[in-house]
């Protein structure tokens, strides 16, 4: 079993996001790798540069094949990529001369990170929306509600329900919005060859890529991104942005729960092994955690960006070790959020 | 004499950059700060909220003012923000019931920092279009010419120069496009007064901030943004990815450099103080310090998003110990790249 | 399957560490617990808290129970801790009266992750070891060879391939030092009760502690050190500086491996899908990207430090977060280590 | 003025920490850098490598040399180092062939921060010793009174202000002891020459190295390092310990603090220009803020052991940009803290 606490043995019951692992899962990826595999040769022989019905039948095969992931994982310690162990194992199965040729390693595992990350943003702007929501309902129910405003950790002045769970929400609808922008940045078929320079296509590049695109229902690119991290790296500022939000909601709630403070009521609160009296904020607490765990991570996807020549193996596998987490953290963020918010029995100064 | 790079005796020299360093100087942040307090006397007067005689007198005064810096950082240090001493200055100086009042400290300390942001954005999109041109120049002279492409460090296939060093300049193009949804980010003015209600300002709430955004040229807000600092942080994700990119050129660069690869020549690399026949790749090291810089600042600015309760002066004093510092990393790291593309004499293997 | 590259289902075989996820895995991490509430039931029958034949009874049982781990992560849902669903189950089959009290959940997740920590400074010192062992032997056989120096990236003037040499292995001997240091840092028992005062135990306190960290041969203290994390972060950040030394002699490799550079053949290096002649020194970038990973790592270990009150939810499970990955990327780049310097079949200038 | 917080025109009022700065003050770092220069004429010229009578009058002048920081600025830019410019300066008013001849830049600059990391390390343990007297005080006046424990922000069991206040005080201690090993770790003088074999010294290397050491106390070492920079990194993680401990310290007074827990009376605790019957609890806050500054800026010190070859300018300057700020920030958090902890005027539950 994992260590990682997203798919641990027990700590996945508070840190795990089943939606999320599903997106990420190995057998998910290597599904998107063999899709990007299935339109390469199929958009080569429409180009004429594989024989049009070896392609075709490459494709198919490719679609139904059986991955042996022992023999992917040893030529990963091998290769540091698993693409040169799969196309092995795909020209066991299907054509050798109508597949993968002309494209390179980084050209499906980037396209098939792509194709995760347009999952997870479908699952992220859902959530969000979702919590909108939930956070409108906290203002209907509670806006009028009189609470003392806290500047510097001290009370301030008198204000309203309304004045804090506002700026809860209008966060999350600015959110919604980028996430837009930041779909259109990484949602890019990744198509380069060898080094980058899509040489071995010759003057069907163009073609190729706009089939590849279309098929995996990605943009194409004049150019190869390989080695242009900074949408990768921004789509994961957007995601810290995102938990650092939700870290905020979590620190105000654990700040309101205190004793002597008392400002909200939460059901369902933790129990402790010591004191079973204690109810603790444990979901609110986790908002801060990830949140820190994500403005932490950041800095290796910002790190990523000094990508040199035309492929860094140091680089490029750094992002594997954390864009994977951020997501995680992030799905697992908005559906503890979600929760919470709708387990506020109340809010407001105690009468 | 400061112990900061951007301004020490002599290692300005290298790290420096005088014009951003210009928009960021300490005066010119009062300067933004009087703005903004004059700005505030004129727009309460004209909404009644004070006597329109006497906030036109204040305003005047106010913009006249001859602060006295000494008993401002006493004040810091006994209140954690400049402004209680600043308005007591003030008060000695213009009619004390014509000024500051309905506002607080964060009202005029971000928007003085987003007045300075306004000017580095201005310096950046410049510094952005000019080193795209110079990059475009790189291709145009020597886009030609054979260079061995390089992945993992390796030699992969012969490509052309064009093809690595559009990979630098398409991400400036990127910035620059991005740049200007990140000014609208966080050109907003801050009005939120004690609890960030704007409770003080009764119905004239929505005028007065109109009017104060419309004379600092910035945009209103139906909300204060006083601890919603995902903008914030957003521009500053920004700012790590322009290094980050230039980090890549740099990175780049200084490989080519190397005896024995040889793909570039620089003129004015530095020399060594014990191999005066040595030309070291200088500037294009600095790329990458300052890419790493920034990456590693980046994390802290995720980490002042989350601010609790209605101000957290934790999480936010600690923007103002990074973003500066990353501003001019920025800064410099784009005047640093336009020197050092301009200083290439070659590109290309060597014949 | 795991989304964690160091269990993934193929990244696993670049990224993976048997050993040290066998350290790691929840399976010996709930060993560890019951081997806490095994000592803990004896040691306070042996205090006389406890009636002492119930206790025996009770560690008896707990050393043979089988937990159910899905009840376990329910609970972890719920209470943010295993320890009250795990105590529950305990109770259920040994005697409820002479189990857990006086205890909390920190005691026994810390006592846990403490004896974790043991084990994988064991497995640490182990490889720091025999890498010393592996790197002394390079300079036995390449050390007088010639090799230019190269500083700033640039020829500089000639060395021997010894002088490059040493300072791999200098450092490996200085973590080989400082880790005993660190063990003692960390090898503490941790026992607290409710608020962190062992006021449940009366004064019988000091007797339970010692007994109990006699057992697992851990150390006593006189004070809980729930809410003092500095020991652990200072392990994380001793982690961190080996990997970075790790990865210093990756990047040399990498460097020193490119084509007109050649000064080291190393054997089994990596394929590439497109480029089947190509060598990729895929080891020695893997050092790199785990150094970087860590460098990245330590910062948020650095941050849950600042844990408040008498326990922090939100920063302990921080430690959760990071630390175990942190081990992983050392145990593996320490591995890799080993592994690559005895490929290295020659170092030195070409010839 | 500075835009550092450190030193600019009001921020340093709360930031500031003089006489760490006078420490790290340009003037002194080129004092330091005279220093090594003048040992270095003199242990030549005791080596025979010099001749003698000319080295004592080098060393001489060195020591009385007016710098022209200007000329010194404009090399570093040049240069990436300010060491050639030194030399050209000093050779115009000493014997230039009795002067830095086998040195190199390196050896300068980093002996000098040596120089400097060794008196910021004295500053700091006197004032280590000065906090745990302070709180041993504490301790004293107020540590039978009651206080509700509180974990996870909520109200855990009764337990004394002693409970709270000692560990506060034991992390002190602890880095009292582990400050004698990193200042063995750092205070080395550095000798490496040209590419760091000191073959321009010969059979004298050992000889120069110890007479040099000897002259500015600090230890010899049988090989450079140059590029082994995790004794920097350390006792940089060192420094982080420091401001995440006293950060926890500020983290609890804060929410002390609090009006509905008021467990804590402060006395001189900050205004508010919105209200000015606020106390704000700024010491408190600030030592939050550096505590999570230096636990961001030690990721940086973590990358730059990453260190190529036999020099990395990209690596080494990125030290340049952290350590200095790291040193402030830590002198900054024990002067604030001591000062906090002097001004509790009161601890535990109210009556």
């Amino acid at each position: 079993m994992s260590l990682s606490i997203f798919d641990h043995l027990w700590l996945s019951g508070l840190f795990g996001d089943p939606e999320m692992a599903a997106i990420l899962a190995p057998e998910r990826q290597m599904a998107h790798m063999l899709a990007f595999e299935a339109a390469w040769s199929r958009a080569c022989g429409k180009a004429g540069l594989f024989d049009a019905a070896k392609a075709e039948e490459a494709a198919i095969a490719i679609e139904a094949a059986e991955i042996d992931f022992e023999d992917i994982a040893a030529g990963m310690g091998q290769d540091g990529v698993p693409i040169p162990r799969l196309v092995k194992q795909l020209k066991a199965i299907a054509p050798a001369e109508a597949l993968h040729k002309g494209a390179t390693s980084q050209d499906v595992v980037d396209t098939a990170m792509v194709l995760a990350l347009r999952e997870a943003s479908s699952l992220i702007a859902g959530r969000l929306i979702e919590l909108e929501t939930h956070l409108k309902t906290l203002e209907d129910r509670f806006g009028d509600a009189p609470l003392m405003g806290r500047t510097r950790m001290q009370a301030a002045t008198e204000m309203t329900v309304r004045d804090r769970v506002l700026v809860w929400r209008l966060p999350i609808s600015d959110h919604l919005k980028t996430l837009d922008q930041k779909r259109a940045d990484v949602e890019k078929v990744q198509v380069g060859g060898a080094s980058g320079d899509r040489k071995a296509l010759g003057d069907k590049a163009d073609f190729v890529v706009a089939e590849v695109a279309k098929t995996l229902t990605l943009a194409p690119t004049d150019k190869t991104w390989q080695t242009m991290r900074h949408g990768i790296a921004g789509y994961a500022s957007f995601l810290s942005l995102v938990t650092g939000s939700l870290g905020k909601i979590g620190q105000d709630i654990a700040l309101m729960a205190q004793q002597g403070i008392e400002t909200v009521s939460i059901s369902g609160a933790g129990g402790s092994s010591a004191m079973p009296h204690k109810q603790n904020p444990v979901s609110a607490e986790l908002l801060v955690t990830l949140a820190r765990f994500n403005a932490t991570q950041v800095s290796a996807m910002h790190h990523a960006v000094v990508h040199e020549q035309e492929r860094s193996g140091a680089a490029w596998s750094l992002e594997w070790m954390v864009l994977p987490q951020m997501l995680m953290a992030t799905g697992r963020s908005l559906s503890m959020a979600i929760e919470l918010v709708q387990n506020i029995q109340r809010l407001g100064d105690p009468v």
